[in-house]
């Protein structure tokens, strides 16, 4: 299985990506760009899209980037993920641009920044940073 | 309004938290409990409760725990939110206990720790800790 | 070697320690206490400790309180620490409270809080939370 | 007093960056590298520097990236920081490049990228992410 592969398989069995409408961009190694609509369902009180949705996608997309980067026969798992909120989302999707800061063997950290799209204008609405571990699959 | 009223009004109006089946379960000054069912839409590839369904109730019940302690005229928005993952969220239900560490008038730290149910018994899962800012409602 | 024994030739060890001027006031299983003075040559530009100084005798605590759950062959690195500041950091010394949250294998999940004492009386003025990986020694 | 007179002026009121040896690098709008020598004297128990040390002018540097884009009457105190240690840090000395991510009224999101140098050679040894609050000189 190539990567690419491997990792929409694994997104693929991530169910809660679905029920967020989440899709994967683009892989590439040591980047994944993971995307999702602001549906009126993902919402916090203020009709922003919520901060979950943002950490959902951006933590994936980071985690990605780390599995990429990983012998097949691993799969990733996140230790710790922090994320600074910089702006409301608003628009029609976030985009979230995942990347690995430092590939070791027992941590990778990662990192993600994630915009908000409206009428094709991105603005950042968050970055996150975090570590993974790689773990048997 | 009561507090009460007032934090389970602004709940209502998240939508993300029907989304994914969340409830309020404690109100009180600083300390608010919100659980989620672990439903088979909210996994991760793993099979487990995936991270961002911890984040999303733990960060809502740090930021209402945060609400309680502010006057009727304001919001709160998260600033910033760090989550370590401490084992895998198996079971039935997720219970996230949200608490004010700081109330300042600019910011309020807050915390939170996520339980896991099975079988009656629980397991944390995860710890939060974050900046939540007041902004007018 | 005793823990406490093992724990205070590490502290012994760490230069930076002896610089700040820090002490280890309490070995327990799963928690370390470690303070220091709040010098004149350890300040910010407003004449409060240096958030450095609680950032640096917190991680120590909580690192330490990971290595008393530890076997005597192994050594602690901090992975990733977060700290918030909780108020101005006034007063005669400051005491890092290191405990333990979950201990795992591969990764200890540690945290402090920080405390300036002011004439016999004590204020929290920052939280800790953060990972410990397990080393060779 | 220009931006980098009143940098320099607030950077000579930290006692602590001088106890440390740090000194300012670079100062630029939104961007200014710290670095402190790697003394004996700044160790953690295996001979690196100390992680301490890396937060320290991490932290500075962060800091004052923000004052640069900020008004003239006001300072900066650190709200919350997080680092990810990278890799030992070894050599001559450590340079923290810190930059701002946001700039906001109420908040200033700011990170920073810590090298250690030896033998000219750098090596990114910790990443920084954290939030400023800008109060009253």
């Amino acid at each position: 299985m190539t990567d690419t592969a491997r990792i929409r398989d694994s997104f693929q069995r991530q169910s809660m990506m679905a029920t967020l409408g989440a899709e994967i961009a683009k892989i590439e190694p040591g980047q994944v760009t993971i995307t999702a609509p602001i549906r009126d369902d993902l919402k916090q009180q203020q009709d922003f899209a919520h901060a979950a949705l943002a950490f959902a996608i951006g933590d994936s997309a980071a985690g990605y980037s780390a599995l990429t980067l990983l012998d097949a026969d691993l799969e990733i798992v996140t230790a710790e993920m922090k994320i600074n909120l910089l702006a409301p989302a608003i628009g029609e999707r976030l985009i979230a641009e995942g990347r690995v800061e430092k590939a070791g063997r027992r941590l990778v950290v990662v990192a993600a920044d994630v915009f908000a799209e409206a009428a094709g204008e991105r603005k950042r609405v968050a970055l996150l940073q975090g570590t993974m571990i790689p773990v048997p699959a």
